[in-house]
């Protein structure tokens, strides 16, 4: 099946995140690639917040809270339960809640190696982390800001941090350079690779 | 200049890294690679954790202690100066001091496309994360672990962590997951790539 076949089944498909829809804030960009006969998107998301508990690996990770938008304080006062600790392979743990900022990500299939290594040139001058992540099969590109956090927040029920007015300001600057970065990726995209 | 050539002159270059000296623990992984016809390794480091404080651009930020091994509680005892700002573009800031945990991170040259997915291919098995930088003039193939922190630990002298016992646990066990994963890996091209 030719790459134009892959495109135009793939883009049939119905959106099947976690989330259910897909981030408004990424649309546009979305489009610039959908609508580039080289390219088309398998993923994306245009960054989040939220808490987290478990061991990390899939299905021993339960998601207690998520934003993918600015948040409020309010974001961090989540009910703990008598026992929260999580089944895992090495029994019930009690549990640490951690917090993750995860940047705005996108999965490109491209049509060949070398619109893969266009893509990437000029998208590494807005998201440095992108790269190839297959190119044997499908050609997929990775396109990912360098916006992160990841921290314990609670641990047995109590809360770590002691101020969680600025946790609320510097996750918010993190979400907003997430946003910005996609806007300027976008820019950098619909001017060179159009 | 052919992919042997460029082997040979890179290899007798010294480590030009902020350390000064390559990490022990690689080292063995490192070996395997650079004995193999069809790669080589063109940095590593293998993992570490850090404080840090200014805009996280690369001439705008101060590091503080940086730790390649297991911490102790006293690695979080830093004398905060009177004056912590730092100059940036847009003044002088109040400072944030960030902890960062990062992951082992390698970065192999490998002679065509067909041995970076081959390498890419078994890597992605222990080092999920793993890419592939560039494509075009060298093939550089990112092999990076999954273990991260990012959080605020002090803001304007007070440290913002009820409980730096808990934190040095969860650290030391990060570090200790980045070691074992190291190991892991070099089983894994060992068995696989030779």
């Amino acid at each position: 099946m030719g790459f134009e076949n892959e495109k135009k089944t793939f883009l049939a498909k119905l959106d099947k995140s976690k989330k259910g829809s897909i981030d408004t804030k990424i649309i546009p960009l979305l489009t610039l690639f959908n609508e580039h006969k080289h390219y088309y998107t398998t993923s994306s998301c245009s960054g989040r917040v939220y808490l987290w508990k478990g061991t990390g690996k899939k299905n021993e990770t339960e998601w207690i809270n998520v934003s993918h938008d600015f948040i409020t304080n309010s974001f961090f006062n989540i009910r703990i339960e008598p026992e929260t600790g999580l089944k895992t392979e090495r029994g019930t743990e009690r549990a640490t809640v951690w917090l993750r900022v995860e940047p705005s990500i996108l999965h490109v299939a491209c049509r060949d190696i070398p619109s893969a290594n266009t893509l990437l040139e000029q998208a590494q001058r807005v998201y440095k982390k992108s790269c190839i992540l297959s190119a044997s099969n499908k050609i997929i590109v990775e396109l990912r800001g360098s916006e992160f956090m990841e921290m314990p927040l609670y641990n047995d029920g109590t809360l770590l941090i002691s101020d969680i007015d600025l946790l609320t300001i510097l996750v918010n600057k993190k979400m907003e350079s997430i946003f910005q970065s996609i806007e300027k990726l976008a820019a950098k995209i619909k001017k060179e690779l159009n």
